[in-house]
């Protein structure tokens, strides 16, 4: 049995107290795999931004707003986790100037400065000790196989999960799992719950077979 | 019996497919109100922004996205309606440009020039015909009723409901219904659902007799 992060959901960065940047990201996937990966006998933690999703009973759940607050949650979890699933879409811009009082509106133009925020599946690749794996997302609209190529590399992930905007808030999706070397070694097309499935069959199988202790 | 609008929930503007401004309103005010309305005998249509909130199975429900889809929506549903209410909390900043592609990171800051969207109250206030009503609603963190008072006049509203941000996304809200010369003439503390049945009892008695056929 391994431990494993999921990281889940959309997060959110406040302009005012009342105006925030997110997307639309449901945690629907992010609740899929958490329920395939118990279903082979994993433990599981999620870090979960706002969603109205129902997570498994059987899952460990840390509810979080902001990215910041996304990454130092899933830094400390992952701590105790064999691997991680970054399945959430953290907002990965912020304004630079966080305004204390609702912005009044004034007829003009408001010019926003956005800075990134960090980047949470970046931040586990870069960090994991020997014998950890971390698996990323990445959701292009265009190039998306080359792109998703490059943020593997990029944020040191073992594999990465390719899909389109159209998995947003969808009750489907259609994926392709890469390997480092920029391989095909998967593609699924179905429900959520279908992809996840067949996605935590695949990685268990990738896993160092000390690590596993799975029910098949 | 009247034949009231009632606009609820949040809208999004997106920066391109996947990022998008928004708030946290849940659709729950607009939700309580229309069961209120329905209860006390009117016919209700709402035009709502994305919500996971469930609406009373006997309103007519028109689905929006965008602030100027509300608009839209809600001007053509104001022509046969004797009121309006306006619960929304349509996102009033939009980016000037809209990105096709999703926006790649850089690594550099992002300059996001927002201007502000239509705003739906205002236009139904300046639009509404003899015997038509408008209420609004104004959400502020700072000079509550200065603020509600002038909203009011700006947007031609027959009465303002001034509520703070603590309402967005709770069950409870803590209002103050405003007339035209800023005159309190309703404080409400509660669940969303009381605060509607107060609400809608006092725009109910404020009505003109003849718009009035309700079970009391």
């Amino acid at each position: 049995m391994s431990r494993i992060l999921i990281t889940s959901g959309p997060t959110r960065q406040y302009l005012d107290p009342v105006r925030y940047l997110t997307n639309a990201s449901s945690g629907r996937m992010g609740s899929a795999l958490a329920a395939a990966a118990i279903a082979e006998g994993h433990q599981v933690v999620i870090v979960s931004g706002p969603v109205s999703v129902a997570y498994p009973a059987a899952a460990e759940i840390i509810n979080v707003e902001t990215t910041d607050e996304m990454l130092t949650a899933s830094m400390s979890a992952f701590e105790s986790c064999d691997g991680a699933i970054g399945a959430a879409a953290p907002c990965d811009y912020m304004p630079r100037f966080i305004q204390t009082q609702k912005i009044a509106k004034t007829g003009d133009a408001l010019q926003l400065e956005l800075i990134e925020t960090a980047d949470v599946v970046a931040m586990l690749g870069q960090r994991k000790k020997q014998g950890q794996w971390v698996v990323g997302f990445a959701l292009e609209t265009e190039d998306r196989r080359f792109r998703a190529t490059v943020k593997l590399q990029k944020k040191c992930c073992d594999w990465i999960v390719s899909n389109g905007p159209q998995a947003i808030d969808s009750d489907q999706n259609d994926i392709e799992l890469l390997n480092r070397h920029g391989d095909v070694i998967l593609t699924v097309q179905g429900t959520k719950e279908q992809v996840a499935t067949e996605l935590m069959k695949k990685i268990s199988e990738q896993l160092p077979d000390e690590k596993l202790d799975v029910k098949r």
